[in-house]
């Protein structure tokens, strides 16, 4: 079977790449209302490609841009598999940055550079040629339901309002996700685990407006000064969160996890090299992959007030905004974790200070998988007889909301493999997937399906 | 005296008006290379009227606007008297808001409405007619020597870097300026102190760019949450600061400068509805009078780090700047202030980021007089003979570096008193002084001078 999923690639290819120089031309970056248009076109695209796959396929309707679905009956005792991935894309700034032009896929050296080419049209394109050899071979299949939506890099707004509403639709045995990368080059890799996110703005206000820093100063309570400490409240000296209730029910990561975890590589002088700081942020009694992977942060992303030019302007800031986020494991619930903060945040405003938090949002909960499911297992006996390294178990720090929200709404156990690395440059300018990783996610999406 | 003053000014004041006019028709912003012109053309005017005087006048050079210097022997042993004013007004902006143009005196309401109507074309202009009036009436006058420099409102960065070459020039036993207010209408002022100034940029670098919040967040250091944390820390929760040595050698108001200070009117219901704040912060053991008048502040300007736009950017930030001044009593040695203030933010930097100080400026000296010395007890008889309200003595909490420094230089004592009042607007759009205010600076100039 191996060989055989092999041969096929390699004798179709061509006509992969093509097809996949297709689907990239679309500019279908959804946070540009300007190119809303791009957008329909590219899901209509898909719409016929799924169609002309034997799959009964449709626009989906949401309050943003429209979801592709699609299904297609397989063996009757077989399990469902509802394969989730997304036809939008980032914005391309900085334009100037891009060695080739974004939307005109360029082939240099084994790899093809696009926006896109990776995230998600790239992971999204080698599963549907994965389910299209499936079936020129006609042996048994599960039924596979598809869908795609238009909004993943701007919130998944839309989908996550209309989820509710597809629920039947949407009902499935195995959520399969591929828009996910590996620990390293070579070693594929099952994401075990997401955060949750939340977020929110706070706003402090003091004086009317800037006061005088020699009339007023060391008597008039100032909203930078405020915001500092407000901020500075939110952590305790040795790295913890500080708001009450935030750990409530959160529990340290089980032994098996730890261990399955610890096979991650993790090179603190590498990782300062890379990021030009060293990991010496948050809980000291957890390593650093266990700090991204088990335990929640709060993160401030941004702090704004008063005077930020050359030289020196001698005021009392009358305004401070400060932009949080933080990060959730499973054990803790969006909104009232915001409310936690929000509560905290109260309490600890300094006296002449007003809070207002103009901005909040329990924008979706985390995933933690079991490692020992047999659906893990089978998909990594798939993923080692690749041959493509050894597999690893990553608990990932960042939040795919919808993802958590789709299992739940689907029923389905997730399984999150994907093949993206670090060089791919998602998100930046010249954005790129190779061969080899589409061969990979190819080879490993024929033979999961087949395996289920 | 007084009444032949008072008739004086009525019988000139329509020419008072039109050379007063014609001062403010310089357009003299020093802040605004384009105007350096204005600036030497009104240096020059006031040359040519201090000559018509019977002065020796001259421009004197300095690294910017050059300072306009004047001196007019007095009676053999009387006292030298050096009067410090500034020609320079400030920007403009918003020009939308003026109801007649800056630079075109107008006269409504018994107000003259222009830029630098009353700082310090205003408050210097009626000592010069008080100098004329008492040339003309031929009594007995002291020896006069008047300084005029082009860059109050920049700084006075080429004036201050002089003064030391202008030392046998300045030499003088009592220094007069006007360039102050009054606590309240109805109160003759004088300013018994002003706080020095110190700032300086803070800027705290962490990883090499922005990071992914999910990516990152829990493990890599926060240049922002790092930045409130050390703007948080110059401060104990109970308003004190916590810099080691700041409060070296800083004592109490004496209970002589407490009872004087006292008698200024203070309303905590009117200080908050006039700047939306109450005033609580601050050493809670001194009242809000003392706290601004005797006591040193440190305060944040402004902090800027990271995403501050609408909704949710999920970065960890690369950098955060504050900008931190200072206001210092007289104890205070402004750069050991600055050193302390420096090395309290290195001591306490988070692990993992890194401190610069790109901008530091000990720009200068604090102010504090003798509220029992015979020069403060004539220019209270001289105000209370005004018949415009009890005088009233004012440490005030802003500072005037160049009043310190040329107070060093000149070994003269200070005499701090002017008429200026919050309805002046100065800085601000439709800046006026009035016809009343001006007769009072002239009455007491005049009087002050004979009186000496």
């Amino acid at each position: 079977m191996g060989a055989d999923l092999g041969r096929t690639f390699e004798r179709n290819w061509d006509r992969y790449l093509t097809e996949w120089q297709e689907l990239l031309r679309f500019p279908s970056i959804s946070a540009e209302r300007a190119h809303d248009g791009d957008c329909l076109a590219c899901a209509e695209w898909l719409v016929r490609r799924l169609a002309a796959l034997g799959f009964a396929s449709q626009l989906l309707p949401t309050s943003g841009k429209p979801a592709v679905f699609a299904e297609r009956q397989g063996a009757p005792a077989s399990p469902v598999v509802l394969f989730y991935g997304h036809y939008d894309v980032q914005p391309v700034d900085p334009l100037a940055e891009w060695v080739s032009p974004p939307f005109a896929p360029a082939w240099r050296d084994g790899r093809l550079y696009a926006r896109g080419a990776q995230d998600n049209k790239g992971q999204l394109l080698f599963f549907l040629k994965a389910v299209e050899t499936l079936r020129r071979q006609g042996g048994p299949m599960p039924t596979v339901k598809i869908v795609i939506e238009g909004e993943e890099e701007s919130g998944s707004v839309g989908m996550l309002r209309s989820l509710d509403g597809w629920r039947a639709r949407l009902k499935a045995d195995v959520l399969m996700v591929t828009d996910t990368g590996q620990v390293a080059s070579h070693a594929p890799t099952i994401v075990m685990g997401l955060r949750g996110i939340i977020h929110l703005t706070a706003a402090l206000s003091g004086p009317r407006h800037d006061l005088h820093s020699g009339v007023h100063g060391g008597r008039a309570p100032n909203a930078a000064q405020g915001m500092a400490e407000l901020v500075a409240c939110l952590h305790h000296p040795d790295g913890r969160v500080a708001v009450a209730g935030f750990y409530d029910s959160v529990a340290p990561p089980t032994p098996r996890e730890r261990s399955l975890a610890g096979q991650v590589p993790f090179d603190a002088a590498a990782y300062e090299s890379q990021t030009g700081v060293p990991p010496v942020a948050g809980e000291p009694e957890f390593s650093p992959v266990e700090r991204v992977g088990f335990r929640p942060s709060v993160d401030v992303n941004g702090i704004h007030a008063g005077f930020g030019g050359e030289g020196s302007k001698t005021v009392i800031p009358a305004r401070a905004v400060a932009k949080i986020t933080a990060r959730l494991v499973p054990a803790q619930d969006p909104a009232r974790c915001l409310n936690a903060i929000i509560a905290h945040l109260q309490a600890h405003t300094p006296a002449g200070l007003r809070l207002e938090i103009p901005e909040q949002c329990a924008a979706g909960g985390a995933l933690r998988l079991d490692p020992d499911s047999a659906l893990v297992a089978k998909a990594k006996a798939v993923l080692d007889a690749l041959g493509a390294g050894p597999t690893a178990f990553l608990w990932d720090g960042a939040s795919v909301p919808v993802v958590a929200a789709l299992s739940q709404v689907s029923g389905a156990e997730p399984l999150l493999v994907g093949f993206g690395r670090e060089e791919d440059r998602v998100h930046a300018p010249n954005e790129s997937f190779s061969r080899e990783q589409f061969r990979l996610g190819f080879l490993y999406a024929a033979a999961m399906l087949t395996a289920l």
